[in-house]
């Protein structure tokens, strides 16, 4: 008889969705020591909240999160609500002793970031586990990209070349949602998108940035307002563009945009290093290439590995060779790794050390593209 | 407040998993008419149907199928178990009034097909629904083919070039498996992923193959029995190749294997009409190429359209754009349109029907490989 | 002082062009022990012909191709001419002891090749040497495949998949030029690039077609005539599909189509093995896609090897490594290997037998799509 | 009758064997106004230069530049001797009356660089002509792109992303060459191949870049002496990643490294737009990509255009679609180009401004690797 662990989760827009489908699948595809209980959904919107929770299969709602706190049956507290109210709900969940899966970004601020480590740490100390929600670290070809960089596969790191790019607000008459204002969002593509990929250099490298420097742009700065009346000012960045230096000795470029015109979820990374190279195409989540120097000079190539193997991390529990995985199952994968830390007694990654860790280069980011020159990363 | 469709499944093995996900996602990323209810799976072995029923989320377990028959919260039969148990099991439920999905092929021989066909037209005349279950037709790059054949995208249609190719048993150690064998299997590569290819290509194509010349070849005769006592023969095929005619004009390649060293499940198809060319692959299961006579010749190419868009069948329901989907997504895309079809009152496709167009032609190849002559696909 | 090696050549059309530059570049890049002189241009019309080999290169005319056999300056007749005349031509000048180069299809019938085969034999005795232009042999990745299979990189082959794409008579509307006429080509796609691909699956795997199962297909029966009055009817095929077997136990599919919108020179052929897999697209000339069954599970996948590096087949003659060659590069490296094999008393590959081989598989596909059945291919 | 074009070529080295089969070729395929005469090689060492004359094909040989000013059959002079040699001969030359055909780097100062830009506009006034030779311009995808640009298929730019990467001196054993030497060479992978991308994207926007962000590095510091006397320093940069802007409002990144293990000629180009974009790899250069936003969205994508088609640019004097170029025919067009633009009075593209215009933007990126902060460049 497996024990339950009751979630509790606070909002439910695309990640709820998202973290829902991941906490409902888990139990039915891996062998878990505890079974995820959906136990309630909280929402402000109480009419809302309630259609989401029937649709998405959560057995009751909330409109308050502190409610979630005091409720036997919720150990873990599923904060996928906007980056502003991170810190604060996310903080009094780990003192009310629920353990913690915050979505990303950490937080809107480097400050906010900072208490929640602080907190987190506390709240490790008695065995309350926290993680932050870099779901594409669980991508089975992502995964397999960081076994063999530590299996020394490509050697000493030289190259990391990073991009995010999106296109669906190339129209300028795209309407200026929340997600272009600057008091909701904290920040355009660098926030939403670039945040990922500076989380996935670091954890595929299992090294951190120590300087950067930037560039941001906002290619249209007005917008039509979604209530009809006129047009509005963005002021946040559509694209941001950095290059960076890692503490190894790696160089690096980055890019976030949300105007790559045809390049719809096109999140790509590449690192050459002196063995060898790995490359890795979200929009081509199965695949992951692979180059290696060590072989015969005649049959050298890039290689594409269908990341479907039973062999390939996470893949055994799912599908035979070539029947690949979508979007949402680095969600069930983030659920399985976080019950079974929770049930093994472990803290789980990507912690919230890890999150600040990507606040502190997005800030370096901005503060960069502001004064025009390099700007070094703090180390916490 | 939904009313519930009553779910029996017999089987719980590769299918019976990815039907479950697809009874149990379905409501949870599409508004249904009826909620599907995992009611009861069926096993003849107590105590794993029961560990499986526990695995798979479904609330009670039966050992003997007739059961489901009289069971009031079973209103669908969805038949998972081996080909030859097909018939018999397909025939019974239509007949007790219950409505039938029936995994392919929906048979092992032409007669029992045309049986299950006739049961099928005599329950459809009580309202009494069935599907077989040729799933990849449910993937949307390939319901968006269809759709610019059925626009006339690409004109009138001269090749079809298909093959489903796989490798799990290019090693000679590898054990002789059930499926390797004819009393169990009915066939080879033919029956199990030809019969896909041959579906597929008769469903883009709105067409029916009038004839066929086939070679049928078995590579490895010998292989270690699972027992582990010495050796046993292969009587399957590990390879089907065919050449076929369509009614409309077209000419067609076919070639199933397992022995396509380094392909995993390439289950890919390329239509060239008058107009323009599709090309699909399922290792590549988010995209469709398409190429368009009709353009700028300056401009003219093959385009990879990433089949994620809103637009897109099946799409709009799941994820932003750019964010894939996964083998198993058909099946939910299966369940969704049975229960829509179920609920509307009309004949689901792929019918019985459909599924005996394909034993036809599957039988008309076994017959060609053998008197090495072209042979004509009868008209049902 | 290198001396020259005098070269007549007949014919000056698409082929004539690409010889031509062969001849001119082989010296500039590869060091041979004969320099080739470009000694006469042979064409029926004199002012054509002047104004060819003035453009081509060509330093003197004759209009009649027997005037090259008595030349002292011609040591080796080219034959570019249309097939059905290079049985007459290659046999005159082998007997009148000129090396021969004949372009493929080595004859129009089975008959004419024979004779060939044999003319070529007595010449051979003599230290007379021929060779017939199967090209794409000597295109890199072509060539590194061939060593790949002898070194046993794909161990037994099992499958061979052929097929060459092209699209030019897609419409309707194209008129009918002499290539579409049997009286002039022979045939329509199945001679014409057919040919191509069963001389490179016999070249690739080393090994024979036993016998094939063809189907032949005509879509536009009746086309404008090139005079503008009317139509006239298409007496060859627009497309041929063959399956085959090979001696040493693999299967095979051809398929030779003008008809395959969007695909413009898509010579493409995959072999599968017990140990690996190859595959080629002339469209991606440089590349050659590798799979071998022998590395690291977690690792595997096709690679796609560039081949432009020094190690590579002909490739050090050129540019460094990623400088990609163009399609009349095999033209040159067909002249280099002729010319040392001249110069070093070898008996060139591929041979007039090579290309009888061609032609009898050619004859059974045509015997086997006219009957419906099973053709053998006779060995000689 | 056409009369000729006397050329003098200045080095034999790699750019001297490409730029010699230019020449030579460029009659073959073209119709020229004016047919080239490979009249004299010029090299230091005569018998070098004697062997390199009989290989390449040219008829005489001088041992001093300034013998090619005086000789009566020289009336153009192809620089492509080493960067620190191009402006005294260029000037030179120009100031003689001879057409100048300059490898790049233009020179390796920018001061270098304006003096020819001057010697070249004095000379233009009396109808001598200049070209640099960024052929990469000559492409036929790449002048393809352009086109598109121009024709406004990709609106307004956004975006630019272009990288060039090679992986030569991965191996931390590849010795000390002088290309690793600031002395002989200027500088590293930023002006060897770091100035082909700059080109190439101030020529497909149109547009200049008016400031950029830099660093560099070099990751192995100490080499093998050619001589084998132990080791020496790298004093150039082994990579050069830089940020710019454009100044119609265009972002951009900019890579060059010799360090991208498993890149072997990697020069790749992206350009994102409000209406489109497209994509470029040298490694597969007779492809283009284009995406268009303003399709049927059902039908987007980024499709591959085989550039292989008679109104493609170079391509209709070649051979038939689907039939590739290699690296080398670059440098026919270059050839055709220039010869036309001097026997019709042109002034040739890329001129010597535009190869200014690279030089500054090197130096300025050298500036800003150096200062840590953003550089701007300046208009001439």
């Amino acid at each position: 008889m497996t024990s339950t662990l009751g979630v509790g989760m606070v909002g439910y827009a695309f990640m709820g969705a998202a973290h829902s489908q991941g906490w409902r699948t888990a139990p039915r595809f891996f062998d878990l020591p505890l079974r995820p209980d959906l136990a309630v959904l909280c929402g402000r919107d109480k009419e809302k909240a309630t259609a989401a929770a029937d649709k998405l299969g959560w057995r009751s709602v909330e409109t308050d999160w502190r409610a979630l706190l005091t409720r036997d049956d919720v150990q873990l507290v599923d904060v996928c609500s906007p980056g502003d109210t991170h810190a604060e709900i996310a903080i009094a969940a780990l003192e009310a002793g629920r353990h913690v899966l915050c979505e990303k970004p950490l937080a809107n601020t480097v400050d906010e970031a900072r208490a929640m480590v602080a907190a987190a740490a506390r709240a490790a100390s008695r065995g309350v586990r926290s993680m932050v929600g870099y779901s594409y670290r669980r991508v089975p070809a992502v995964a397999l990209a960081r076994r063999l960089v530590e299996q020394g596969r490509i050697g000493e790191i030289r190259h990391v070349r990073a991009s995010y790019q999106q296109d669906w607000i190339v129209d300028p008459q795209f309407p200026l949602v929340w997600r272009l204002q600057k008091d909701a969002a904290g920040s355009g593509a660098l926030g939403d998108i670039g945040a990922h990929i500076v989380d996935m250099a670091q954890y595929l490298t299992g090294d951190l940035l120590t300087g950067v420097s930037a560039l941001t742009e906002t290619f249209v700065r007005e917008r039509p307002l979604p209530s009809g009346d006129g047009l509005g000012s963005v002021d946040v960045d559509d694209a941001a563009l950095f290059l960076g230096r890692f503490a190894g000795g790696a160089v690096a470029s980055f890019e976030a945009s949300r105007f790559a015109t045809g390049r719809k979820n096109a999140l790509r990374i590449e690192l050459n290093g002196s063995r060898g190279s790995l490359a890795f195409d979200q929009e081509r989540m199965n695949e992951l290439e692979f180059y290696s120097e060590e072989e015969d000079p005649d049959t050298r190539g890039f290689r594409r590995i269908l990341v479907t193997e039973p062999t390939h991390p996470y893949v055994g529990a799912w599908w035979p060779p070539g029947h690949g995985l979508g979007y949402e199952h680095s969600f069930t994968h983030q659920a399985v790794d976080l019950v079974r830390d929770i049930a093994e007694g472990r803290d789980p990654v990507p912690s919230f050390a890890d999150g600040l860790r990507v606040q502190l280069v997005l800030d370096a980011v901005e503060k960069s593209a502001a004064s025009g020159s390099w700007h070094t990363v703090p180390e916490e």
